[in-house]
């Protein structure tokens, strides 16, 4: 057994979940967000694996293997090519010895398609739902927190083909409550919150985000119950605007008020007053800018998620596949195309034509978005493409016409209202993202031609659903909801073993015949149980079963005399004596309890 | 369930297994040398990982699971990122986002003896075996035969660490049992054989291959059982030389005899009165050309994995690391050195210097290798350097001085005499290499540095040995050996399901309620079992029940009525009646004696 414990936190490690599982031996950092699963790891994730398999078949899911390795045809066909190894670069992408483009499966939209339109031919072979486990990969920008956001981790992730919409929903149903089940066996909290769908695309998804303080992402809730969302997908209620104090249009002078804080301090209105102006700069896929100026209510703030989801909707009309970039332009790309500087932090909700160099061939695309919250506003204070200058008492119409593109752009935030319901206020919550279910609808099954004849003998295309689930990612948020002072408290159901007998002395035969007969009464009942025999003083060994967090703990101690042993409960510190022919049938006992 | 069987082999087959994997609707060819394993083919291998799971935890050893993508700086430490990406080109390399270079790995020597330098401090944690089950990749020249030689498949490998050469033996040995084992258990005939080591390195290697007609690999062995090795390690006696007809050194002219059989015959003489001497060109990693003559006795081929071996030996006094090409010198290559054309086919055992260009800064340095056979030739003939004129009656000595490196360079055939025992013949039969073990002795921990602490405190690199075993080649190789016309033939320890229950109309009551009353019945009992209630014609079922080759077949067919069905066993296509109450007890205990 290769059992090794380290007794400083690894210097590789942020956070708490991460630091535990390298000190006790569980994983090993081989590269920048590459692990090496060791033994007592691999048990973990293979809990895991099969409490996530056992609800999966239940559902009639059936499990598959899908290559690693992706041809480059397939993701140009589904269109998503360059938005994964360019615009994202999420995808690892290389060049075999005949020069060909594969890529490294992040996800697998694009394989099972070309399976189903080759072997999906009719109504009568649908619903069908095929689920893998496997190692994804990721070029993340920034890996981090040991597995939680690794450069190769392992995923569960189904795909599920349908004749209709309704079938569709039906097993996103399912999937809803296998999700469910599968994080609740592993011992978990959390929450299912409304997301947004991301690269994946779709009609609509579901993210699964066990909570934890260093969760990456941020959730919005009510405490009714009816509302969760990812903050990059939620909505809300803004607060109600003041009336605004002008009510002429005019020109003012205002030095030194680029933000929002200092601009109202200096008018003496409020921020639901002001229409803030906001510069961003979207390259597409065929090479063409766009430049994008989003007007939204000054105390808001701008959902870049919203936004790019909506840049990605005008693709077609930039006669563009797909979106490469969105940045705020800085100084650099401004002087590609702007025959001036920019009036930045006085920006006015149209810009003058004057602003682009005219009959370059650099010269960006324009386009104005306005939030809902901009809409509404009366007499408003916008910039007025001169800097130190404010234009008050402004109104839609002359001389800013209404943008044509009203959308919601604006970032829900911890207060504002529910929309369901406004007497509801919206709380912030931290989650780790486990699992993630998609409405796929027809988005690959078109662009890849998937398609099955109905009963009618009509040819249609596929409806699909896609639903993963970060195994590795779910093993180590389990630490991170439960440990303490002494190292991980496993729940039994995904404890890489359910007991360990420590053994004080081992040249005490008394000891050591004891302990080998209860590691073998304990297996034959179905307790894993680990025999900890190493040479090494009693305060090691109880401290190292601390830290690898094994549910149970029997020691064969000085109480062994009376023909007894200590029983001790991990999470509790809790620990009793019991006869020796007690103890297999109180662990069984409790374990049962806690697999149930 | 997904089954979607084809009529017609798929044109991308060559061989049996692959055409009937693909038809039977267990892999769909995703790319050169890329499948994907649906829901049949993962139940298979399923089934053969926990067959080698099983076997490879009863030795002790543990499993683990390591990172696919490999920093090639740890390849670099070994030597071997250069052999591995460029002079045999088989490891996928890819750059990150921060240009950073990654591997794809085919092996894990590296990765495991970071972890082992990391983690292994004292003789007491020793011996250890650590071993994964995993998809590998290598980026093979020819892809093909399906999962025989993809460019992505399963493996387990496994990799032990020893105080000594002793305990590594120990566990060599343990391996050579559990792989018998495994194979054994998969219902494989196989021979374990001598094998080289090739870029594996280390001081000896078995492999074991399964034995089919359209093997990769030559096997040779004899029929007293003692001997069997790969044709590219094999050695063995080679037939005594002929007395040579020529007692005095001569020049002959020999027009156009630049065969062995052209000039036997013109001189009237025995090819083993020959010398031939072969040239060659071996490329070093620190950019070195190297000319090889190699002498071998005209009858005897030269064996290039045993001559690519001694190069490998010879790197370190040219002060390189890495062979990377070995090839026959052509044209173009030999205008880069050679100062007038070679007399290809009059050779002699030295190349006169004449023929190399002087003072070019791409000469090549020269290295003469005498084969064994051609050693104690006494008046030989041998090529002139010069067009149509060879040597008879050649000694060594003057003017030809034996080369200082006689090795064992010969091609084995059958039809030898085994060194073992001159009475034994050697004979030939193909095979798929199914497994391979190696002894690394302290290759690996050398190159980066794994020690341990002995029991007197002493600093000592670890030894080490590793295995591997292919778990999808396993699969595919046991299809191989077994079908008929009709299809698949499992072995019941590795097929899918154990039965199928056919029920030939589904609009019969008695027939369905039968079959799912049955079906119930055969998975409590542990009989993995699959109900074909599809709305096809009996005789389309039947013909995909013996395709996809199901061990056990139930027909709830007409004699029903008599209270009975029909059971036939695919192997042998024998069927029998058999009352309804008898079918679970009967096929269990078919089970149980096909799986013990």
């Amino acid at each position: 057994m290769l059992l090794v414990t380290l007794r400083e936190d690894p210097a590789e490690a942020e956070i708490p979940s991460h630091k535990l599982l390298v000190r006790a031996g569980y994983i090993r950092r081989i590269g920048s967000g590459i692990y090496a699963y060791l033994p007592l790891m691999w048990r973990v994730l293979q809990k895991v694996s099969q409490i996530v398999r056992e609800e999966m078949n239940a559902t009639g899911a059936q499990e598959c293997l899908l290559p690693q390795l992706q041809p480059s045809d397939l993701w140009r066909e589904s269109g998503r090519w360059d938005t994964y190894t360019k615009a994202e670069g999420i995808m690892f992408a290389l060049s075999d010895r005949q020069n060909r483009e594969l890529g490294l499966g992040p996800t697998h939209e694009e394989v099972i398609t070309t399976i189903a339109r080759e072997m999906i031919r009719s109504y009568r072979q649908l619903p069908l739902h095929l689920y893998q486990i496997q190692t994804k990969f990721r070029d993340e920008i920034r890996p981090r927190f040991g597995l939680m956001r690794g450069r190769e981790f392992i995923m569960k992730d189904g795909y599920s083909f349908h004749v209709n919409e309704d079938s569709l929903k039906k097993t996103y149903q399912d999937m809803d409550q296998a999700y469910r089940n599968m994080i609740s066996r592993c011992g978990l909290a959390f929450r299912a919150v409304e997301a947004d769908s991301g690269a994946i695309g779709g009609s609509g998804s579901q993210e699964f985000m066990v909570l934890a303080d260093i969760g990456e992402d941020e959730i919005l809730y009510t405490e009714d119950g009816n509302y969760s969302a990812n903050v990059e997908k939620a909505s809300s209620l803004p607060a109600d605007p003041q009336p605004s104090p002008f009510e002429t249009y005019e020109k003012r002078e205002t030095p030194n008020t680029p933000t929002i804080d200092s601009l109202c301090k200096f008018l003496n209105c409020s921020p639901t007053n002001v229409l803030k102006n906001v510069l961003y700069q979207a390259v597409y896929d065929n090479g063409m800018t766009v430049l994008v100026i989003v007007s939204i209510r000054g105390d808001q703030e701008v959902n870049e998620v919203k936004l790019q989801n909506e840049l990605v909707r005008l693709a077609d009309q930039y006669n563009a596949n797909a979106l490469l970039a969105l940045t705020v332009p800085d100084a650099t790309t401004q002087a590609k195309w702007a025959s001036k500087p920019l009036p930045v932090g006085y920006i006015a909700p149209d810009l003058d034509d004057d602003y682009i160099r005219p009959a370059s061939d650099v010269a960006p695309r324009f386009v104005r978005l306005v939030d809902n919250t901009g809409v509404d506003l009366k007499n408003f204070v916008t910039g007025a493409n001169e800097t130190n200058y404010h234009i008050v008492g402004a109104n839609w119409g002359e001389p800013f016409p209404l943008p044509k593109q009203v959308v919601d752009l604006r970032t829900a935030k911890a207060g504002d209202r529910a929309i369901h319901d406004p007497s509801q206020i919206l709380h912030s919550a931290r989650g780790i993202e486990a699992g993630h279910i998609f409405q796929l609808g027809t988005k690959y099954s078109k662009a890849m031609g998937a398609t099955y004849t109905n009963e009618a003998g009509e040819e249609n295309p596929l409806y699909m659903g896609c639903y993963g689930v970060g195994v590795s990612r779910l093993a180590q948020a389990a630490v991170e909801q439960s440990y303490d002072k002494d190292g991980i408290i496993w729940a039994p159901a995904i404890a890489p073993y359910h007991a360990i007998i420590t053994v004080p002395n081992i040249s005490d035969t008394k000891q050591m015949e004891a302990a080998e007969t209860l590691y073998q009464q304990l297996w034959q009942a179905g307790v894993e149980t680990l025999l900890d025999d190493r040479n090494e003083r009693a305060g090691v060994k109880f401290k190292d079963a601390d830290l690898i967090g094994i549910p149970y703990r029997i020691v064969t101690g000085r109480s062994l005399k009376q023909g007894k042993v200590e029983v001790a409960v991990r999470a509790t510190h809790q620990s009793q004596e019991l006869p020796l022919d007690q103890v297999v049938s109180t662990l069984k006992q409790w374990l049962d309890a806690a697999l149930t």
